[in-house]
Formats: structure tokens, sequence, C-alpha cells
């Protein structure tokens, strides 16, 4: 299965920054980049010809929701996702372990996987490392996930190594499944990540990454961070696993990072990111935006709540105009409007700030390239 | 005042339907169109862009809501609705007095105006003719609305008698109030209605008529209809007025209305209308099509629960791809898919339904005028 699905272009010169190209079926990603979340078959409030829009080549969605609900008919009716969403980019899933283990009303894991309750109906369901493959592959993933766990933080030793030992056996039987499983024919190439985790000890992190890279995978993830550990902490991992994992593959750190983080994974050697942070916030009225030019400085951005009074005759508008489609679309609007959207409850006031943070995320990872690229990153 | 902001270009020879052209700083409006309603400065769900990209002239925004929230001083900041919701066409505001007898918390009715406590805080206002014709103008309404009552369906004669009698008055004074008012610089040639009430009674509605043409509009609306009364007894209403109303001067039916009736309506001699059923429905998933291209036969349309489990696997696209930039946009979204975000509450749901009854509407319009053109309406 170890294809050459990835293209080191280069490498910075005064960090552990990398450029290359993640080539997929939907199109050949230059890294490093950032996925939005498309959680449920949709980035919330946008539709996917907003996203193609907005520029981005590749969305995540979430296997555990989409095996609930539309649940498999749907997508084996559509040929996967793709079609249902109109997605013409790439399609990162998750395995759905995570959020068995963080959304599901009752969970029992044994070695041969997770039997849960559905946070919807309670049904219940066995998630086995064999299903997860299924549904990636029904669904019509570019990049799919192994199963694992995401131990828990404060797991004891004892637990940890238990919890280690099966996330190896399940990425082992994740990849029999995923090479023996059913491609969609649009989707010849499609990539199996193996999952990193080992809470925040270098020495299990480093062992763990060892044992995937002799299964063998298209990608590795750094799994099990953003869950409550200190911004030090997690970039000490990532650090130790820059100079552990191959060079000429993939490295997808997984989950919830703030804008200065993610130029700090990128020095690290991370080629990919997702985040609900942009989305979410967007929608409780926390906007992003660029402070300068210079990314390299960490106060290169700020944020700010639209909802707040101060706003209310603020003319400045919610995007600055680069004379590009979107920014000339959202400069339109001012934050004093944004502010009295909030005030109604009215739902364009969610897109709309979904729209602004979205492409202040994008133009970041656009920026981040540039950076490499010229050697200052 | 009396202004020829309207030109009549077309009088159907098999109907009282007629073809114009209505002048407004913002733009000269095909006669009959239809108007979206922007009840808070925004259609639900969509933004002043979303608009233009459905093609809608115009748009109806309501003085009562603005006028509580933002407020005046927002109004005033922006120099009016126009540049605080980035919206190039032109627009209609009504007179605040239609909320104010459905909305507001308490209501004393007096010849000076309505004393009314705020549906939002519970705050007093007086709303007289001449605080009416400030908001709008303050709004820069390119079409005002005088303030009147809408009486009661089921009101006695007597009190009808002293509300028709007030609603004049009214009427004299919104225009004096409206002639020595400010208008916004950026909008010569704003225009105000009267209105004829008079419920589903010919008599009293032609006589009323009659007051208001003594004092002189720039066009004359039927309000006090689509408040449950019959269809029959709406139709007999309008085609009387058809008979009484000067002919150089728009008429506009006030309120709800099913695409059907519209034809009626236009039938008897109708330009203007405005319909929260396409954009309210939408949200409920109620969706409106096209069964044939002929407009003129009334079953020239269906409506679909596209939230029905019947539509779970349903590839129909949302809308028939017509090989314009927005039906293409919307026909890669199936019944399915819309369907999904139904069940998972998805606000692109609303947003994609929105887009497709305001469509089905703006096209049912356009084929109205088309239809008129041809001699067949």
């Amino acid at each position: 299965m170890i294809r050459t699905s990835f293209t080191r272009t280069l490498n910075s010169r005064i960090s552990a920054a990398r450029r290359g190209v993640l080539h997929t079926a939907h199109g050949d990603l230059q890294t490093p980049f950032f996925m939005p979340i498309a959680t449920k078959a949709a980035v919330k409030t946008l539709s996917s010809f907003d996203i193609e829009r907005l520029g981005s080549p590749i969305l995540l969605s979430n296997t555990y929701h989409l095996y609930l609900r539309p649940g498999l008919d749907v997508f084996r009716a559509h040929h996967g996702l793709h079609h249902f969403m109109s997605w013409k980019g790439a399609i990162l899933t998750d395995s759905g372990g995570y959020q068995v283990f963080s959304l599901a009303k009752t969970r029992k894991i044994s070695e041969e996987g997770v039997m849960f309750s559905s946070h919807i109906d309670g049904s219940k369901h066995l998630l086995t490392p064999e299903l997860s493959m299924e549904v990636q592959q029904a669904i019509g993933s570019d990049i799919a996930m192994v199963l694992d766990e995401c131990t828990p933080s404060g797991s004891d030793a004892t637990y940890l190594d238990t919890s280690l030992a099966r996330t190896v056996r399940w990425a082992e039987r994740s990849k029999v499944a995923f090479e023996n499983g059913k491609i969609l024919s649009n989707n010849n190439g499609a990539q199996l990540f193996g999952i990193v985790q080992g809470g925040v000890e270098v020495e299990r992190r480093l062992e763990h990454a060892q044992a995937l890279m002799d299964i063998g995978f298209d990608g590795y993830a750094i799994g099990g961070l953003s869950v409550g550990e200190s911004f030090d902490d997690a970039c000490e991992v990532v650090t130790a696993l820059d100079g552990k994992l191959p060079r000429d593959f993939p490295r997808y750190f997984m989950g919830g990072a703030q804008p200065h983080e993610i130029v700090e994974y990128v020095r690290r050697g991370v080629d990919m990111m997702d985040c609900v942070l942009p989305t979410r916030n967007a929608r409780h009225g926390l906007l992003y935006r660029f402070t300068h030019g210079d990314i390299t400085k960490s106060d290169f951005y700020e944020t700010v709540h639209v909802t707040n009074e101060r706003f209310r005759l603020d003319m400045t508008p919610l995007v600055a105009n680069q004379n590009d489609a979107v920014t000339s679309e959202l400069s339109r609007y001012s934050l004093s409007y944004i502010r009295h959207l909030f005030s109604i409850d009215e739902i364009l006031a969610y897109r709309l700030m979904t729209f602004a943070n979205l492409h202040f995320y994008l133009e970041l990872m656009k920026r981040i390239r540039e950076a490499i690229d010229k050697g200052s990153l």
C-alpha cells in the first residue's frame, strides 16, 4: 500500500517547516494546509459551492455522524459523500473513534472494537476497525484514518500501555481491512493514515510511532493533543515526532489550534491541520482578523467580539477588500450590520462570520506557504 | 407631489393585467413584480449579494422592527438602510402600523396615533403618521407607506367607519409630513403610497379609495386582505378597485399570496406584491416547483415537503438547471441532501430552500410579465 502520494518540495532552512504536495483523486493539495470541518456533510451554514469560492481544496467529515445519519444506504445510493454534498475537492474522514468516546451515550471497549449507543436514538452499534474502514470507503474518503482510542488524559500507565498496544493492533486490522475493502471507482489512490497516540510522554509517543511505521501507512497523524494539555507539552511532542516520523510522508496534527499555534506546529514539521475554532467561534460572534502581514511574528492577528456594543456604529468592513470575489463580497458588510444581525439572531450573521473566519484561516495557510517559500518561516 | 413615477407600457386585451415600469432612484422596476421580505434588514438566511444574484430589483423592510432595532441613530450614521445592509436596489417600507397592531405587547389607538409597548423590552412609543414618515425617510425608503389601521376582521360597522375615517386623516397627515420631511440625498423621487382599507365590503372600499385619491398619492396599496377572508372575497375587492383606482398609478396588493393567487391578482390589475410564504415555508421544508411552463393554467406548480421520508434517496435536484448562475448552483444539491440537512437541523437547509423558493417566485413574476407581453394573460 505504500505509495508516493506525497511529494516533498521544499524544506525550510530555519525550521522543520516543509512544503509539499499531497496527491489525491480529487486534486493535488499544497501543504501545509488547513481543513474546514464538515461534520455532518456540511460546514455549518455553508454549501460546497461556498467552500469552493473560499478556495479550500479539502474538507474533513466525521465518520461517526455520517454512519448514524444519513446512514450507509444513502452513501451507497449516491456513490459516496462527494456526490451527496456535491463536493469536487478532497475529503478526509476520521475513523469515528473520537466521537464514540466523546459523544455516545454508553461505550464499552474490547479487543474486537467499541460497543456504543447512538447519542441520537440509543441504538447499539459495534464499531470495529473493519466497520470503520467499510464506512470510510463507502463514504469515498480520499484520506481515511485508522480506528484508534484517544486515551483519556490522566489515564494511569497500565491503562495507557494496554490502550496503545490495542491501538497498534487496531491499526494493523485497519490496514488489512482497508486493503481488502472496496474503493469507490472515482477514488483511486485513497489513502490510509495511522494515528500516533501516547499522551504527552515523549518516549511513549516515539515507541507508538515506531510501531505504526513498522506497519506502514500513507501518512501519520498526531492524535490525542488539543485535549487539555499545555501548548508547551504539545509542542514538545510534535518536535520529538518530527525527528522520528519519516520525512517523505505527510504529518497531520489532529484537532484544534489557534492561528499562532498553527504557525508553531508548521515550524515543527506539520503538514495538515483541522480545527473547529474558526467556524464554531464565528457562530458566537468571535472574528479573527490580521493585524499585520508578517505571520512569523506572533502578534499577527487579533480576535474581536462583534456582538459588543462598541461596534454599534462601526463602519469597518467585516473583511478588508483584497479585490477578489470573496473579500469584495464580505467587505460590503460593516461590523455595525453584523452586530445588528447577531442582535436579532439572524442566521445570516453565523454564515457571514463563518465565511470571514474560514477566509482568515485559509489566508493564514496561504501566507504560511509563502513564508516557507520565501525562507522566512 | 404627484409625479409620473410610473409608466404604464401595456394593457392585456384579455384581462385587467398591465405591464409598466416603476421609476425609483435605485432602479426602474418592471411591473408586475414581487418583493422579498427583509423584515429586520435581511431576508432571513440571505445576504444582499444573494438577493442581487437572485435578480430581485426591490426588497420590502419593516419600519416597526427597524425603528426598535437597530434604531434610528444607526440609520442616521449609515445614511439609510441601503448602506446599512449594502443593498443597491429599491426598498419599500411599510408604515409600522401593521406590526404595532399584530406584535406589540399593548397598544392604544387615538387620533394622534398608536401608543404601544415594544415586544422586545416593553418600552413605550407613540407611533404617529409624522413619526412613521420620519422613520421611513431616515431609513431612506424608495417607497414609503402611509400610517393606517388594518381594521380587525369582524369589527362592527361603527368601528369600521370610525377607523376608516381616521385612516384618511392619518393619510393626509402622512402626506404633509412626507412632503415636509427630509429625503436622503441619494433618494430623490422617493414615493408615498396610500393604503385602501375597508374589509371585504366593496362599497366601503370604493369610498375609502376615493378619499385617498382626493388626497393624491404616488401609488395605491390594497391593505387589509390576506387576513383570513376568502380568496373569492379578496378577488371581488381587487376587481372592484381595478375599476376605481387611477390606471396610471401603481397598485400594490399587500401581504400573502400563493402563486396561483398572484396570477389572479395580476389578472385583476395588480402591479406589486409581497409575501412571506416563499421564505417562511422554505424554513419549514416546503418547496415550490413548477409542473409545467404555462402559468395561466392554475396547476402550473406544486409544493412538496422535502423533509418527507420519501425523499431520502431522491436524486432530483433542488431546482432544475436552467444554465444560469443561480440554478446551476442550486441544481447541484439533491432533495436527498436537502432532506438530510433538515434532519440534522443544519442552517444551510433553510438557506438553500429560501434561495429555491424565492427563485420560484421571481421566476413566476418573469413568466407573468412574459405572458402579458405575449397576450396570453
